[in-house]
Formats: structure tokens, C-alpha cells, sequence
């Protein structure tokens, strides 16, 4: 297989600094899009997957996401993208394409999906490499098309912060008239009102504390319910049809189930482990009501996402940063200093 | 208000054994029908409200929410009903009409519904008293229509095992082709097995132990699963497009919610707490998966119900005993030791 080395920033041990690696791509195949990056957002999972928080790590790791650039070549199969076009990558690089799941635009709960990082590239066989590079080389079939009018840095957040919370608002089928809540103000909750106000919807937000009403507001929040507020969160009590719950760490659900309505969804988008405090049943119970989990979206939602992105004319609020202040930048995240996304101007690397 | 006096059975303090008392019922008003009771199911909840296990029981309480009787008088405004005709009586009598949800035909997630027994009789300016009783007296909006053809005392269970689990398989869309499991075996889950077959779709049963494989199956379970068997759990992961969970007591739902389709939902109908051991978000996420509650069923929902057992011929299974061995009865309930409801003969009482 033909190659080329580029350079990229990754790590290759959990507790070392993500520095400049060199890493090689393959060239296009018959259906491959080649892609000079331009952006890629900073998203928690990068800084988990390095750090092998999850246990499952391999190095060398280059993580990396929320992709955005143009292409440079095209393999002779492909269809859909030219030289030129502006284009996305999101969290997957390839799925098995032929399970249930594949078949119904579900290719992220595809059991042998292949995460854009961390996964098993078939072609080197060897992990792949993320967007913390100068150029990604990809299957047209999980390439997306970006809308020329969006600001490009920031549409990378939408590949991973807003398909994650796009998805539950499409599936559970919010629109004019809906009750949304959000819980949490990061990368994730500001793309989930931001998406939520623009389907339409109610959209409240649950805050811990009142100095996150007015950026709320800005977003598009109808209103602010300060969540340490037992009177506040009586007087919500069985009011939203959905509440996408963006928060990364354990929790207490069960004071934001009181606030769903008959039939209402409490979606968790964030946070991966045991429910402690233990989710209580007898408020479920009494209004037929569910706590669900969501996985970033499929191909097609994700497209659909960028195309809504583009007539909505939304995109993520970020902060630009360079390839080389990554490790500071994983600091501030995890102090959750960001508004609300970091996105890495990849020029940085290229020109370094 | 004119008031009757009726022999009934109930108890006057959390531990005191049930016993034959005096209760009032109301003579019919405009649109109240009187119904002489033939058979009274014997439900989980009429143990732990005698007993006072949820700490909110008034006394006396007389048990009873699976009622089937033939009407004797009706008020002048009843359109519905006339004597003679054959009516059951589930867990609600009254709501306030006027919510959503009333509205929606989904009485049973009113605020201010009133339950059978327990709850506030407007009238009587007392707690309402249920089916362990001669007579009852109930506004028509509040009493269903029996199919002549089915056998009247299997019938009773119907109105609160057979609702309770009927109410989620319809509202998660259950029918010819949906992979259905259901947790536990005893008056809510032999019927949740009965539905759900007769909807058309295949049914698993999760079971502890070997022995029921026989029952499940002559009950229409295509399948049936040892939850302690690994090997079984996990050869089952992800087929489940619902899974009806009836287990009132304690236990860990993580290995249920593995052995989901994607979209898939668990839905506990049967115990009222905590989840503990805790739910792991991890699989929920991975597939979309829900975890549900469900409270019994609306009152048209509950006459869709009798008019399909009445399509189908479907009643419970029941052993019928005497009002006098309601104690005996309890004790056995207990230990899981009846296939699969105790039914009420209310001769019994009436020639005591």
C-alpha cells in the first residue's frame, strides 16, 4: 500500500504531553477522499483517549474528531466530492455496512464501527490517527459536505458537539411547541440549545449557578432554572418533553426526571458510567417516563445536521488555539474554561 | 347523601389481619352506576397498602382493583350502561377530567386521579373503599364493558395485571414481528406473556430457574432465558426490541439492558424504588436504549384491552378463593406460591 508520512500531534504513552509525531496515510483508494485539514475541534474524548481514562488506548494516538478542510484528491470511484470541496469528518471513518443498524443510517451503534481515532484501520493495519494532523485520507461514504456559508472552524464542533445532542432532538422529535431542557453549559449544551431554539422548541436551561443565564440567553435559552434551587425545580416539575443531559461526570438525575412530563425523555449524551445517586423508578413510573442514552448520529442525521447548520446559519462558538498550545488547552478543558469549544487553525502545524 | 350499608373485607391498622367490616356506599347519583361484585382479583398492592408498606394508607382500607360484576342500578344520566350488564372496575374511579393527560385519555398520569381504594371519595368526604366489598357504586366514564364470552372471574385480574403490562406493549408499538422479553413470571408477567403473543410478537421469558420453562411456554412464550446463565445473557445481546420487567422487588436491570435491540426499552411496571445495583449509562448510550416506567393504563386504553381478551378469548390464569381466606391468600401471594392471580369469589362474602 502506498503512503505518505505527515505530521500530526499525538501521544504515545497516557501520562506523557501530546507533542509533533510523524504518521502516514495512505494514499486515496478506488472510493477514498483525501483532506487537507483546515480545523478540528478539541473534544473531551480526545483528552480521555490519550490519557487511556477508558482502558482502552493504543498508541501512538492522534485524536482528533471534528474535521473540517477541503479535498485535495479523489480516488477514481468517487462520486460524491472534488478537488476543492469544502468537507467534514465526524467520529467514524467506517462501519461494517451491512447490519441492521448500517442499513438504517445507524452506522454508530454498528458493532464494528471504526472510530476516526482509535480504531482499526484495515488498510495499515494499525489504530487510526485523528485530525490533529495536516491531511486525513477517508471513504467517500463517511465524508460530509460542509455549506460554503458557514464560518469553517466552526463547524468542526458540529461533527461531534452538535451531532451528539442533534441526534436525541431528531429521534425523540422536537419541534415547534416542544419543551426542551439542556443540562450543562459546555462544547455539547451550547450546540443543543443553539439546535434546539432553531427546531423551534421551548428551550430551558439547567445551571448550578445563575452567572451562565445571560451567555443562556444569547444562545437562544428561553430561560434559566438554577438547578440547587428546590423551589425552581418544584415549579418545573413536569414540564419537558425531552431533556438532553450533556453533563460529563456522575450526577443526580433523579431531581431532572421530576421535571419531565407524561411521556417525557431524559437522554443522557455525556456521561459514561453507573447512575449514583441510583435513578428512583417511582417517578418514571408515574408518568411513563424514560432515561435514555444517545451516541453521537449517523451519516445521513450528521449531513442533515450540516445542511440544517447552513440554512440556520449555526455554528459552534469556539475558540481558536494552535496545534502546539493542545496541552493547555486539555488543562483549560477539563476546568471547563471554554466558550465553548476549543477548535485547533491547523496552518499551525503545516507551518511549523 | 343516601348511603348503604355493605359487607366488606379490610383491615384497621397495618398489622392487623384483613377482616369483615361495615362500609358505606353511596346510593347512584345521575351518572353513578351500582355494580353487585362477582369477583375481585387479589393484587401485590392490595398487601402493601393493608399493610401500610408505602406509608401512606388512611384506615380502614378495603382492597380491591380488579372488579367484575353485573350492574343492579344506574343513575339517570348513565347512557352506557343498563342492569344486568356484565362491567368490570380497574385501579381508578375518578380523575379530574380536565388535565393533558385526562384529555389524552391517560387518566392514570392525572395529578388528582383517584385510586379505587385509598384514594378521596368526594361524596363520602372518606377514603375510597375497592372490591373486597358486595357492591360498589362508580361514575359510568369510570366502568368498563366485559365481553359476555369470557369467563368473568379471569377477567378480574385483567383490570390491573393484564392493563399494566397491555398499556406498554401498545405504547411501544408491539406487534407482529416485535421481539418482546418479559422479566418474571407471576400475575403481571404470565399475562404480559399472553399479550404479547397474542399481538404477534415473539416472546422470550427471562427466568431464574428452569422450572417455569414449561408454564412460559404453555402461556406462548416462544423462548425462554436463564437470566443467571451467562452464556444464555449473553448470546441474547441486543434482541430485544421491549422488554416488560415485572419484578416487584429489588435486582439489577444492567444485564437486561444488554440483551436490547438498538432503540430497544425496558420497561419496569412492577417495583417501585431505586435502582440499585446502579444503571450503567455505557449500554444505553451504545444502542439508544431506554429505560422506562409505565403505571397501569387509561380508561379507553383499558376497554381496547377487554374488547381484544374478548377477540382472543384471553383471561389469567387464576386460582378463585374464598373472601375468608384473604390472610392465607397474602402469606401465599408472598412466596410467589399461585398461577398466577388469587381471585375473590365474592359469594363467598355475600352468604357469610
Amino acid at each position: 500500500m502506498q503512503t505518505t508520512s505527515i505530521k500530526a500531534y499525538g501521544t504515545e504513552a497516557a501520562d506523557a504531553d501530546i507533542k509533533q509525531l510523524q504518521i502516514k496515510r495512505r494514499l486515496p483508494l478506488t472510493n477514498d477522499v483525501e483532506i487537507d485539514i483546515m480545523y478540528c475541534g478539541v473534544c473531551h474524548s480526545d483528552l480521555h483517549f490519550a490519557r487511556n481514562d477508558w482502558g482502552m488506548t493504543e498508541y501512538p494516538v492522534v485524536p482528533g474528531h471534528e474535521i473540517v478542510g477541503r479535498v485535495t484528491r479523489v480516488g477514481d470511484g468517487v462520486t460524491k466530492y472534488k478537488t476543492g470541496d469544502l468537507v467534514a469528518v465526524g467520529c467514524l471513518v467506517d462501519s461494517c455496512r451491512s447490519c441492521n443498524n448500517c442499513k438504517n443510517d445507524l452506522e454508530q451503534y454498528c458493532p464494528e464501527w471504526v472510530g476516526t481515532y482509535g480504531g482499526f484501520d484495515k488498510h495499515l493495519q494499525t489504530p487510526t490517527h485523528g485530525g490533529y494532523s495536516e491531511t486525513i485520507v477517508v471513504d467517500e461514504e463517511f465524508v460530509l459536505s460542509v455549506p460554503e456559508n458557514l464560518d469553517a472552524a466552526g463547524v468542526a464542533p458540529v461533527l461531534c458537539a452538535g451531532i451528539t445532542t442533534w441526534s436525541p432532538l431528531r429521534h425523540w422529535k422536537v419541534g415547534k411547541g416542544s419543551k426542551v431542557a439542556v443540562v450543562g453549559l459546555g462544547g455539547l449544551g451550547h450546540m443543543a440549545i443553539k439546535l434546539a431554539h432553531a427546531l423551534g422548541a421551548h428551550v430551558t436551561l439547567f445551571s448550578r449557578s445563575t452567572n451562565k443565564i445571560e451567555d443562556a440567553k444569547k444562545l437562544g435559552a428561553n430561560e434559566v432554572i438554577i438547578s440547587t434551587d428546590e423551589s425552581q425545580m418544584e415549579a418545573a416539575s413536569g414540564r419537558f418533553d425531552l431533556i438532553v443531559d450533556t453533563v460529563p461526570y456522575e450526577h443526580d438525575l433523579n431531581p431532572y426526571v421530576g421535571t419531565l412530563s407524561t411521556n417525557g425523555t431524559l437522554v443522557v449524551v455525556g456521561y459514561l458510567g453507573p447512575l449514583d445517586p441510583m435513578l428512583v423508578t417511582v417517578p418514571m413510573i408515574m408518568g411513563r417516563k424514560s432515561v435514555a442514552g444517545s451516541l453521537i448520529g449517523g451519516i445521513a442525521e450528521t449531513q442533515e445536521l450540516l445542511d440544517f447548520c447552513g440554512e440556520h446559519n449555526i455554528v459552534s462558538d469556539i475558540e481558536m488555539i494552535n496545534m502546539q498550545n493542545i496541552n493547555d488547552a486539555y488543562e483549560r478543558m477539563l476546568k471547563s474554561d471554554v466558550k465553548y469549544r476549543f477548535v485547533i487553525d491547523m496552518k499551525s502545524l503545516k507551518e511549523s
